[in-house]
């Protein structure tokens, strides 16, 4: 009851200050399914994925699998290790803007940046659209009486997930160990138990085949070199995630680099062998990529029966496991940018935190841009597939690169020599040392630079035209976007700086000012602009009040209260304009009055004070209130809006609020 | 050329200025095609209309349309006596709203006027729809290639002539009696020429049948009294308009209430010859209406033939005298919602004429208004017509209601006595004065308003499923809706009037003045703000600056700048308080900060003064260079709207236009 009252009153919640962000740290139990959901959930559908490239030669080809995500697993080893050497080396953070903007440069780093930025995008896509894919294989063989989900179906389940997803995290709902734990963990233990139980099975000979798979996939092709590539290519997609470890150090108990390293080593390998293992049991099985059922299910439920509780264990571990995974990128993505914003290649407002201290636009930005390509791509992962994992790879190899660098400068200085680097806003984000060792730990960063640079040129080149070519334009236009900020950001600051301004003479040099009460009826509502006019005052201060003459009744009135009570002779004169233009339309007579004054005295300083009134209300009846007025104030304010000689004030009586009661005693 | 080159420039053209509103005055040959051609025009349709009814019973009872058409000329009559009085007697403009304001009261003013604007905007999309089914027939009929207008044509063209009608009205093309006189003239004398070539042929036995007409309208009812009574009303739109020239007074040439009269008696007297002459040719020839040509093709191409000039020329001014009197509602309209708003029953602004010194929001309103109209009823006059005319005949009844209360008050005149009427602005709308034969003239006026009323009573019975419960509900709610918008204006008013308020205390009353300069960071945009703050003065005021730190570097420089300058000792103190919120995000702070000082001492008044920085740039730009950053001021600005005891004053840089020069001598 009380959420529901709060998400009537504010949907997001009550305000947080910014001393209630948590400032959490996670034990490894914890960490591990914090920074690895998004990585270990690939293993639900790499292999899938390189079935489904196979299948266009045939089934006969599928024993390739098996080698290809061996392959994998190297590279996955080199990672490790690279990015081992990275987490001792930038303890307070390690992703790869941060190493690119340290080591190579600001344009190396928005192009690594703006690669993951894309790639973050990608996947909140994919593990949605794979997630849902899972759970509706489930649903399916759990009740056969349930018709197969269609596209539309699952186009509409995916977006009612993202939704969901967009609201919780703009909430604030943080990422929390022991939310993350139970279905990474249920994850992991259905799925290795199912290879477990598969294997086993396998071994005495009681494993059968998988049966009863509908819309199978094949192909007439043959099987070419390409179609290996394509096939590898797919198949990277298990390496998505890896870099979470390296960005979020911070967020380990003490000592920090040392139990990260821990928690990529026990994360790499469950990874290795939940993706082997899967692959193996997929050709023991004889499964079929379909495009009706996902390859675990297949497994499941020929391992296990489509009603046994492990089944529907596995798959729907599998199906929370990818939502968790896509939700990670709602941490990195407003994060990352943050990040560029920090840096003027984001718009500035994008290091703000919203009421709710997350990054709110960041947030939506994310969640539009994937529930885009969900509905563009049907919440098809085979389609979104090509577009995915070369962001992570340019990345990578950009991050590596950028790790060799930084070996060749320690090997610079002498051994107990410690030299910090800064990061723009003056933090210290790694400290240089000389290392025995550094040639072959360069050695292995540049292992891993290079093979990842490989893999992105497989990428590019493998399935430039199933879709990879929309990532390989997107990210030299984002970092084409992000140079042309950064300029504007520099050309205003250029202008606004004070160098070359003798700021005292400016401060000193004399002001003349023109204090113009625009006057409209004598009523309430003008009376405290009045007021504070007559006891305003100052150094070269000329005032008076402009009332444009409509013919209306008021006129008359206002010029015998200005003669009854003097206001002349106390230096407010009352000017009269007539009305140019039609019935009460007077803003166009009073920009031609300031107008006026400016022509004729280029240094004045013009001040015009404008009453206002306005109306205590709901929010909704605010529309109607302000449709039955004419906003004068609000169009004064826009007329003089880039005009810099004229300063608007406003001064406002709340209808049903304001009382001119007598102040009370101080 | 020049005018596309305007077009790009100013969709409307230039800003015109009041005294540019043209005062044209008409002689009669110009007065009677503004003023007639909505009335007449309804010659074009009311036979068509009668038939249609008739129809449903059967062809053989056409014969009724005859009779019909006369009793409907004998109310004409009732109207050009009645109106004749009401001329003489208003000779500022005699409108219904007007009339009913004068003597009967606000509120039958409101069903008047509002009754009244419905019509208008009915005649809009009965005049364009029957121009277009008229141009429709007369294309197809005159080159047989073509194929018959289907409903989505009929549609499309409708909205395009309303599009069209709606531009050049917003530009204020005004109404020009020459402009009008072409299409009105040649339309009159197109159809008098076919009346008088028919009659003639017909008595010489060389007019033949119509033939050849396509989806007559049949109907297998018994001829009812209800089913006369539905011809009747549809008939009766024929006296749509003849209020017009009550309206427009003002516009003829001296002695102008005379002049008018002389019109309206040739209008009347022509719209009768048309309107009895084109149902008693449809009989002679057995038109038949058809749901896909007009009676007007039917008795053009038999009386001619189908390929003459002559055939064309009364399609062709049919049409176009329709579309004139749609026009004229782009006029009456506008001018009507003004007076109603001036009287405060609608938004105040109105009565404001725009940059081209026409009532832009009204002719908006009317043309999205009849545009939808046109869109639900599918251009069909036949499913418009129900509609229509209702509410002309409420405001007749109402028009010459008041007449008859305007003759019992002369009639307690003495002779030679002259009693001005005043309007709410004080303009005299009237003069009474004894008449000796003011029982005769007040029994006319209330014989007009007695059938009348009976025309609106047979209206609202016999249509009343057809469509008139659209209009019998609306012109209550919207009456409704006047009241409430003046209650709310008469509210507001009530709270700010300065009854019971002693002026002069207040405005003596000292004021406690705290005058807060929010400063960021420290560039060239906060200086002309700084330099006006460290110059003002007068009596009570405090002044001082804020700046919230949000850990960046500028906080350092400032808090330097202030302590070498002294500014402390000037009076204005630095005040910084921490960020509570994320990032940039300073709005939160400096409001709970403002709030601070407001519930600290209830007597204070905040000046806040923002600096804020813009930049130069075409429109278009404008979205992109404010998406750029934080808009703290704008934000600003919006969190005080509702909070009397704070003004808020801009201080505007504009980039690449504000220049820090010395001041040129004076």
């Amino acid at each position: 009851m009380s959420v529901i009252a709060d998400v009537l009153r504010q949907p997001f919640g009550r305000p947080l200050r910014r001393r209630e962000l948590p400032h959490q740290v996670l034990a490894k139990k914890f960490a591990l399914p914090v920074f690895a959901s998004d990585a270990l959930s690939s293993a639900a559908y790499a292999t899938e994925e390189i079935l489904k490239v196979l299948a266009l030669a045939g089934a006969a080809y599928f024993f390739h699998s098996i080698w290809l995500s061996l392959l994998i697993t190297g590279m996955l080893v080199v990672l490790l290790l690279s990015y081992r050497q990275t987490i001792f080396a930038y303890p307070n953070g390690g992703g790869a803007y941060i190493v690119a903007r340290d080591n190579i440069g600001e344009g190396v780093a928005q192009l690594a940046g703006a690669a993951l930025l894309i790639d973050y995008i990608l996947t909140v896509s994919v593990s949605i659209a794979a997630g849902v894919a899972n759970f509706a294989s489930g649903v399916h063989q759990f009740m056969h009486a349930i018709p197969d989900f269609n596209p539309n179906a699952r186009v509409i389940a995916s977006v009612v997930v993202l939704l969901a997803m967009w609201y919780v995290n703009k909430r604030g709902v943080r990422e929390s160990g022991r939310v993350f734990a139970v279905p990474t963990y249920f994850f992991l233990g259905a799925t290795l138990l199912m290879l477990a139980v598969g294997f086993a099975k396998a071994s005495t000979g009681n494993l059968h085949d998988v049966q009863g798979v509908n819309d199978i996939i094949r192909g007439g092709q043959s099987l070419t070199i390409f179609l290996i590539l394509r096939a590898f290519a797919s198949g990277s997609v298990a390496a998505t995630g890896v870099e979470a470890i390296s960005n979020g150090i911070t967020a380990f108990e003490e000592p920090k680099s040392k139990n990260a390293a821990t928690v990529m080593f026990w994360m790499i390998a469950l990874l290795a062998v939940m993706f082997v293992g899967i692959t193996r049991l997929a050709l023991v099985t004889h499964a079929q990529p379909s495009s009706s059922e996902t390859i675990i299910s297949q497994l499941g439920r020929t391992v296990f029966t489509p009603h046994s509780p492990f089944y529907v264990a596995v798959i729907f571990g599998t199906a929370a496991v990818l939502v968790m995974a896509a939700n990670t990128s709602f941490q990195d993505f407003p994060r990352l940018a943050a990040l560029h914003a920090g840096d003027g290649f984001l718009p500035r407002w994008m290091t703000d935190r919203d009421n709710r201290l997350v990054y709110g636009f960041g947030i939506t930005v994310l969640s539009l841009a994937s529930g885009l390509l969900i509905v563009v791509f049907q919440a098809d992962v085979s389609r979104l597939i090509p577009l995915y994992a070369i962001g992570v790879f340019i990345s990578f190899s950009i991050s590596q690169a950028g790790m060799v660098i930084r070996w060749r400068k320690t090997a610079k200085l002498r051994p107990g020599e410690r030299l910090p680097s800064y990061s723009p806003e003056g933090v210290i984000v790694t400290t240089l040392e000389h290392d025995r060792h550094w040639r072959w730990k360069m050695a292995i960063n540049a292992l891993g630079a290079v093979v990842t640079a490989v893999v992105v040129v497989i990428f590019a080149f493998a399935k430039f035209t199933e879709g990879a070519w929309v990532t390989v334009l997107l990210v030299p236009t984002l970092v084409f976007l992000f140079f042309r900020i950064h300029h504007h950001y520099r050309a205003v600051r250029e202008e606004l700086t004070l160098r070359d301004l003798n700021v005292d003479e400016y401060l000193e040099s004399p002001l003349r000012r023109m204090r113009i009460l625009a006057v409209g009826s004598l009523d309430r509502h003008s009376l405290p602009a009045l007021r504070e006019m007559l006891q305003s005052g100052g150094r070269g201060l000329t005032r008076e009040a402009v009332h444009v003459d409509t013919g209306e009744v008021g006129s008359a009135a206002l010029r015998r209260l200005w003669t009854d009570h003097g206001f002349d002779a106390l230096g407010v004169p009352l000017v009269t304009l007539p009305s140019e233009f039609g019935g009460g339309n007077i803003v166009g007579d009073l920009v031609d009055y300031v107008h006026g004054i400016l022509v004729a005295d280029p240094a004045i300083q013009v001040e015009l004070v404008i009453p206002e009134w306005t109306e205590a209300g709901e929010w909704w009846q605010w529309p109607f209130i302000r449709g039955l007025h004419h906003m004068t104030g609000t169009r004064l304010k826009f007329a003089f809006l880039n005009e810099e000689r004229v300063s608007v004030t406003n001064h406002r009586y709340v209808i049903g609020q304001t009382r001119f009661a007598p102040p009370p005693p101080v």
